[in-house]
């Protein structure tokens, strides 16, 4: 029976969950290797060093930022993640489009990092969370039509997940909304 | 009982699922470790920077055709390695070999991302994923002779993967040889 | 029951566990990539070869102390974490704020490599370390006053961290404050 | 009684693998990243991408010496560490030391693709795996003498590891000696 519900698919709900952690842990760890050492000429020279630090203060605040978003990001996915009995085919291709996006992440961290004005670079970076987020909303309503939530997953608790995946879905389509006519408003002028 | 069927060869189960997880969800990561943040003159401009990042376009279609590679390779190993009973020495090289190919895939994907129209980097990649995918075979194949399955893998499943696994490889061969075709029409041209 | 004190949150103790060694094993392992492959002339001698890398003795030095840094801070999170009954909003919010650090890391590890007589790489260094205890210390009182310790700790054991938390976290804040203190006397200097 | 087997030191046995395990694959995809993408004039030679890569063979030959190396270090921790009741302070320290080394082994493995005729690089890789084997040895002989071997552990095998270990040790530190001394000759002539 628990052989059954975990090999549904043939994918193991832990090994799914383990990759998911593993990549989190990762993009989330790769983030730094975007910030470089500056180069300064006198090496024992606070001044110089701090004044070439704050020229990549966009990076750092970045940095920041990215990891206080993939913590959130790995925190929703502990909450939904354990009520689903087994993994389905669109659950896992779902899951493998959220992990695409965390992965890519870090690239968007960086790019808006250094292009911290740029209306481009901000829109990848929205767009890359909106993505995710939407597959990941998509998942949940998804499961529940296919009925492979637990019992123990009450209507509330369902309700309060959906509904705050729609609001954030129109909140993140908003922002790419507005970062794309922002681009198309530096190209035009 | 357990402790013997875990433990045949002294490598246990969970831990070399382990060590495949991991790998894949690294190399997976690390394929976005070779996009680069492109450098332009004018820091605000969508236009300078939607250009160099066209210009890369290359990279990023192979960054999400690699991504979706490693990922149903992933998928294809959940769907067999939870059928062994134990790991054999064979099981073992064969998983390390298919190890060095998912861990070789960033340099690959990467290659293939600049040198998209060379049919050496496609040589090199098809390769990849073709010795990854007949070492996978032989292991899949060599279990069975070696009486390592558990009693649940019906002959109908298992004759299904074994059917698969000759297909893929035909098919993969068949790609390297004309990749490699083209290499010496390439060099001869 | 198991299920309640697991999910008290939505996230469950062994994905956090797995997040945080997952980040510990990539940062100890991140390290080496700011060790750069020295260029020579002459690709057989050993004297040149030999003193490229004693010019980065510095880094070498900053790999060797840092791992052992991160070694301990994984060992202490060890001997805590298992104390608890579940994870809290506090625990989770903590346990994110010393991940950050830990993930950010390597980068003062490298800063502190290349410029080991800076106050300022100096001070970055520390303070990463000393968040990351005071978080750690925090977290383990907080843990205690909202009761969500297992009944197996004894009030010697809670005691014993404790006050070797007080302890790191003066020492800490005291080494901090002596360079920041360098930090200034270099920029009036 | 479980409960104490695992947490002696109070680092549990589980998490220390799951340490291990994470930083061999991460070292192990790691040694990928030194290899580089070559830059060739003509994108579509398959002539100039091939001369390329072969200028480079070194890289590619030490990357997969390397990948076995590692390969077989991890196999070997698998056969012995699934003995060992619990975990002494000696045993993490020995780990930890081994950890070390498995996560500096990348550079080595990078600077020995780059250098591979110059003694220095190889006498640095030999003594990598040297001390990583001398440690483990010291390990599984001082586990024993305190007394932490799991009942199922016979004297046969305990020997057979040991009297391994004691061949390993000798030959690798020859090694070192003869790269050691080829050092000192490469300086002196």
């Amino acid at each position: 029976m628990d052989e059954h519900s975990g090999h549904g698919l043939g994918v193991s709900k832990a090994r799914l969950e383990f990759l998911v952690d593993g990549i989190f842990a990762i993009a989330m760890t790769v983030l730094v290797l975007e910030l470089k050492i500056p180069e300064v000429e006198h090496h024992r020279s606070v001044r110089e060093l701090g004044s070439s630090l704050l020229h990549h203060a966009g990076t750092f605040g970045s940095y920041l930022l990215s990891f206080m978003v993939l913590g959130v990001l790995w925190y929703w996915h502990n909450r939904r993640y354990h009520y689903y009995r087994r993994i389905t085919k669109s659950i896992l291709v779902a899951e493998l489009l959220q992990l695409s996006m965390a992965a890519f992440f870090p690239f968007c961290a960086a790019l808006l990092g250094q292009y911290l004005f740029n209306p481009l670079a901000r829109s990848l970076y929205v767009a890359c969370v909106a993505v995710y987020r939407v597959a990941g909303h998509a998942e949940w309503v998804g499961a529940r039509r296919a009925g492979v939530m637990i019992p123990e997953l009450s209507d509330e608790e369902y309700e309060m997940h959906r509904k705050r995946g729609v609001r954030a879905c129109i909140l993140l389509t908003a922002l790419v909304a507005i970062n794309i006519f922002n681009c198309v408003a530096n190209v035009m002028g």
